[in-house]
């Protein structure tokens, strides 16, 4: 791997001269994409996809703890039925792949591959749904969905993008709106507890919502560069989904009702918020519980007798507490740090002729390179507490930036003035509730509205920007 | 669920009247899955995609075991991409899904959404295959694909399905066959040792083989009905598609070659064969290892005290031991019992008062509906064994309607006069290898050619039409 291994050594963009370029080396240079000739589409490669496995694994555990079920959908959706629900169709007929033959014969009517299922659900409910007994339906699908979207990012913003839906229908308003603030928090607990990234709840503006959603929730994340990233969505239908598509059911009382719908989704743009929020300048960074590898063993000197077999023998040992994996390539042992560290691999042990003597090894931590000797006797302990605190250590320094970055302010120049001096970041600011008002403050300062947090803080009475009375104080930010 | 009660216990058509009725009344009654406005797409429901995920959760885990890695490429092909491999390109054009707009525009390039990978997969090893340390890669994926058929039935032949395909690429030759052959190893190892059905192994005789395959290897299972169904295949590419799509590496020796290909997939069709092998006319009978729910919990006279607790305490303790579920709805007893059935549930436990007086419980076997009377403090043991007896039950049932249905012939009036007497099944007759001779078999017996069996026997010396020398035991059958 000679000609690979001077490119993989070769250094990245720094994160300061150029982050956009940095985010573009590491998603490249750590395999977790390739290009495709499709524009806007990507191969996820074996390392990016099996940080989404994990991902995937954990949600889906998380999902069915709260009794929800996997279904499949059709990636196709007949032109006539995304256009029942008005508001769905006008934000989504713009941005759709559209089928128009099948083999050498055009189609009697043009199919639309999904950009969310929403109306494909609506049909199944209404074939599926008759009684009050028939409630609730607490679905999900694990599928990829198409937005022909004209700038890509890889995982930020691809025409083609894998995600879960979930699709729910509920007897009562109430049910359904507990579902979709439920939804919200199981997404805030994988992002803070699993990826080590804080994130804020909130509720999204109306000009901000979902088409065809009474009320979108969201959570919202900071990235190392100041810039917000929505992380994931939770709507709430009411009936009006219900109504367009004809769902009825019989109440107890023998009364046909339209019952109450949410949707929501977090997509493998996840795999592009920890890159941003944990990644420097050696590569990637990732957090413990979604790293395909968790401790990376590279024996020193290997060539000398007994180092392959300690190191094997570490391996096989240290596979019950974690993800383990053993580097006895013929690389040398410069390319494996640097190889392993753009990876993003937690914790790297270190274990050559001496260590074996003294009966130890040297535990590395990716995110802070601390060194510790280790006893091998002790590993199995000190191992999953090691990746505890780098998921701790990672979580914390997050949570630091954003606070560092979170900027509360009274007037427009204020707000101005605190992003000229401190770079990218959150704001926080009063708002009147009108749309007006939350256009003026984008095209002023650069910043939009990125949710009303569910955690208000009451900064002034007066809106930020017309001074009439504030209704909300508002999250405002720069968005991936 | 007064109004579905009804329903569901109705009496779905029998076997012996109507094959393809009885298949339809099962996948719909048993809710697999539901018809959409799609033609050909359907709803794959909460308890099909059950099945499909503990399949998935299997096939993956040999996968891995045989050291495969997951990717995800994606979903469209450009024209030119897959016009690249002329074999290819005639076999799946025909039947492809064209996208030639996103949004309001035309594209310059219609895509086609993928029938299979091979290309994509060809365009990426291009781009990441250089030295033959690079080699191999051993990749898969988990997606959906489509193909435009014209006459389409749940499972067996849908216009979208979802399926696994491995893709491979080795150095050499041999590396690439003996691939070819692990993998299909693993996939008669699955459909046996998993969902109880006895396949055969076998090699596609030239004109059945994959667009582009040097050989197409393919396990072939025998329904209920005596028709057969090709379980799996796994294809030999030899270089043609490197050599199509420009893939070298360096080999050791300093020198330009082209790497050796491989492409293998199950479908779900696999629910479709599971569902044909062990169903009745009951509803399905499902193998334990893919069973959603493997052991469901009846109390009976469940309102007197003591039973519902009771079978909620057996409930905990065996979900230790199996996948159970306890139905406490206030459906009648016989409702339940029917509706586990069709389910195809391969356990039943029934505990009522009585019972619980006498320390003891009734189970029923879904495949016999053989009944014993089992000590509580018992079921532990008693309930992994009988889930074991039951698939292997299954498997000599459908081994046995194999056996019974395959009839070795050595003259054209024997296979004619075979399955006349004694239905549709298995036909094995020697074949000198001309299509000619392939083409008039089918002609003039109904049956085609499946494949020629990994296990030969010898007849006879002469092709079973031409009557000149023959070269192979051939395996015919009518074909899902």
């Amino acid at each position: 791997m000679a000609a690979d291994n001077k490119k993989m050594v070769e250094a990245i963009t720094s994160m300061e001269d150029d982050f956009a370029q940095w985010y573009t080396d590491v998603v490249k240079k750590a395999e977790l994409i390739e290009y495709t000739s499709v524009k806007g589409c990507m191969v996820i490669r074996p390392y990016g996809y099996a940080i989404w496995e994990h991902m995937q694994r954990i949600l889906d555990g998380m999902f069915k703890a709260t009794g929800h079920e996997n279904v499949c959908m059709p990636m196709f959706i007949p032109e006539s039925l995304l256009q029942k629900e008005k508001d769905h169709v006008e934000g989504f007929a713009p941005e759709v792949a559209w089928v128009t033959h099948g083999g050498s014969e055009p189609l009697e009517e043009r199919l639309c591959v999904r950009p969310t299922s929403e109306t494909l659900f609506c049909e199944h409910y209404a074939n599926i749904i008759h009684s009050w007994r028939d409630l609730p339906k607490l679905y999900n699908q694990w599928v990829s969905v198409v937005r022909w979207e004209r700038t890509t990012r890889p995982f930020l913003r691809s025409r083609e993008f894998l995600w879960q839906e979930g699709h729910t229908i509920h007897a009562t308003a109430e049910e359904a709106i507990t579902e979709t603030e439920q939804m919200l928090n199981v997404y805030a607990d994988f992002c803070e507890n699993y990826l080590a990234m804080p994130v804020v709840k909130g509720k999204k503006t109306e000009s901000d919502k979902f088409a065809g959603a009474v009320a979108t929730y969201a959570i919202e994340a900071l990235m190392h560069d100041g810039k917000a990233l929505q992380a994931g969505t939770s709507h709430y239908f009411g009936d009006g989904f219900a109504k367009a598509f004809d769902i009825h059911y019989t109440d107890k009382n023998n009364t046909q009702q339209n019952p109450h719908q949410t949707s929501w989704g977090v997509t493998t743009r996840l795999i592009g918020a920890i890159i941003m929020t944990h990644g420097d300048d050696n590569g990637l960074v990732l957090p413990p519980a979604v790293a395909p590898t968790q401790l990376v063993i590279l024996p020193i000197a290997q060539h000398k007798p007994g180092v392959l077999e300690k190191a094997a023998e570490l391996r096989d040992r240290l596979a019950k507490v974690a993800r383990v994996k053993m580097d006895d390539s013929d690389n040398s042992a410069g390319w494996k740090f640097a190889e392993h560290e753009m990876k993003g691999v937690p914790l790297r042990l270190e274990i050559g002729p001496k260590d074996i003597e003294a009966g130890q090894c040297v535990l590395v931590r990716r995110d802070n390179r601390e060194k510790t000797v280790v006893k091998l006797e002790d590993l199995e302990t000190v191992v999953p507490q090691m990746l505890k605190e780098v998921h701790e250590a990672l979580y914390n320094k997050a949570l630091e930036n954003r606070e560092r970055r979170t900027f509360s302010c009274t007037t427009m120049e204020e707000i101005t003035a605190k992003l000229q001096e401190n770079g990218d970041g959150f704001v926080k600011a009063m708002w009147c509730g009108e749309e007006e008002c939350e256009d003026k403050v984008k095209e002023t300062t650069g910043v939009g509205s990125r949710c009303i947090p569910f955690a208000q803080e009451n900064l002034s009475d007066r809106c930020v920007c017309c001074g009439k009375p504030a209704k909300h104080m508002v999250l405002w930010g720069k968005a991936y």
